[in-house]
């Protein structure tokens, strides 16, 4: 790969991240920086924020100039966006995408790519319950923490190179795993979070009852209000791998009510104790 | 009551609460501002920010003096706390207190009173994870939700000289309900929030699963850094009502995760999308 500030940089979807991704990457200055969404709006909007050279409803238009592009559709579109336009990119091409589920998505990206293409799964931990363009000024990158699952034919140059990109767009941490691993645990620390906050919700028909929220309440159901369509999409297509997280969450969640239904306040107590050290330790 | 600035002021115990309690009220500038704890240190630590005129670690020559008493200790100490000194009060004062339950302890509280004393119980919704009276700087009120379940023999002019001071105090909501219904519904923003963020990091020994988090893992499990003492004896306190909105909580998690089971994409979306409407009413 050529240096970025002499590559053609594109943005597939201007959603909230794929306007945040533009965001960020235009401030490390690449030759030219293109997007292309479905719809000629948030384009406008970019093209007026000064955020992008050139908007594209025309994907293989853009795809063509493209030395680096990030793919920021939705997973369920992401597959069919690349079976389109395989033929569309340019010639040695590096890709990534941001999907938060990567089992099956980069598996099935990977069997129809292109033999000069280079395409490294991703999966920014930097989302927010709030869509679309207008938003993505206030999605944050800053300390956050990036997931990378390399596939074997990932050039080692073009990794670090990716790898160089994140840190300089703020990221905090990268983190290099399997896609396996990568959604065994993101169903614990992203999906598992999501339907207890939709359940927490889901369970109280009583919307005046948020006049007796505090902080804790405010913490819990902020992600309930999620992108309904794409949580949908993200929850089966790890089925699996939740419905293990749920259960597991249940058996402490059974335990805890347990102690509590029996007034054990000692057990429950230490059992409280432990949580908090083991949550002090998650933070370092 | 005499006007606050007449007003001799008293804080009984000095945690992040009562040190939070200090600073606001004494932005509304009473006559003189009185602390009490059974330890020097937040006293001495409160003298040097000038935020109380005086700490007693004697808190019966602190209340001799005070016409009007925030007490901020924990919920299991405020009962033994008023049997003791229910007669040093001085004649006619307010006191109100900030226990996490309010049926049991404002009850029992009540039957002691004294016929002079005037006693409204209350709950700020602004605490936080972190305890002790270096924190209390941290402690926002500003737009926070208050409640407030008054006693049937709470003098009116009393009730409204508190919310006033409540309302000067930055507070955003004052809702006034009965103990019983406090119970009922703060065992659901609360409560229950506690248990759940408790219950998800007990259901995980690996702490490097940290660097799969992003702002959901964050928020749902901020609050498991609790106060292992006092959220026992919360839980236990108000154990019924609880009990009653895990399992409440548990039929819409069984729920999802049938429809997620199932692969019912329709009827997933469906419901995830009333939970995002159900959520954002909540915030009118």
């Amino acid at each position: 790969m050529k240096p970025f500030k002499d590559c053609v940089a594109g943005i597939a979807g201007m959603g909230i991240m794929g306007g945040a991704f533009a965001m960020a990457l235009g401030r490390l200055a690449p030759r030219r920086l293109l997007a292309c969404d479905t719809g000629r709006k948030p384009l406008d909007a970019a093209l007026a924020d000064k955020v992008i050279d050139e908007g594209f409803t025309d994907a293989a238009a853009m795809l063509r100039q493209c030395d680096f592009l990030y793919l920021c559709i939705n997973p369920s579109q992401a597959l069919p966006f690349m079976e389109t336009h395989i033929s569309d990119f340019k010639r040695g091409a590096l890709i990534t995408d941001i999907a938060g589920v990567k089992g099956t998505i980069a598996h099935r990206i990977e069997v129809l790519l292109r033999e000069d293409l280079d395409y490294i799964p991703g999966h920014p931990m930097a989302g927010s319950e709030k869509g679309g363009y207008e938003q993505a000024k206030k999605c944050v990158f800053r300390g956050k923490n990036y997931i990378l699952t390399p596939l074997k034919r990932n050039k080692k140059e073009n990794l670090e190179y990716l790898k160089d990109l994140i840190r300089r767009m703020g990221f905090g941490s990268i983190t290099e795993t399997t896609a396996e691993e990568h959604d065994r645990n993101i169903a614990f620390t992203s999906q598992l979070c999501h339907v207890i906050a939709a359940a927490l919700i889901d369970s109280e028909a009583d919307t005046a009852i948020a006049r007796f929220g505090g902080g804790s309440f405010e913490d819990l159901t902020r992600i309930a209000m999620l992108n309904a369509p794409m949580w949908t999409e993200l929850f089966l297509e790890n089925r699996n791998e939740l419905l293990k997280r749920i259960a597991q969450f249940q058996g402490s969640l059974d335990a805890l009510t347990s102690l509590i239904a029996g007034e054990e306040s000692v057990l429950l107590e230490e059992r409280l104790q432990a949580v908090r050290e083991r949550r002090a330790a998650m933070k370092a």
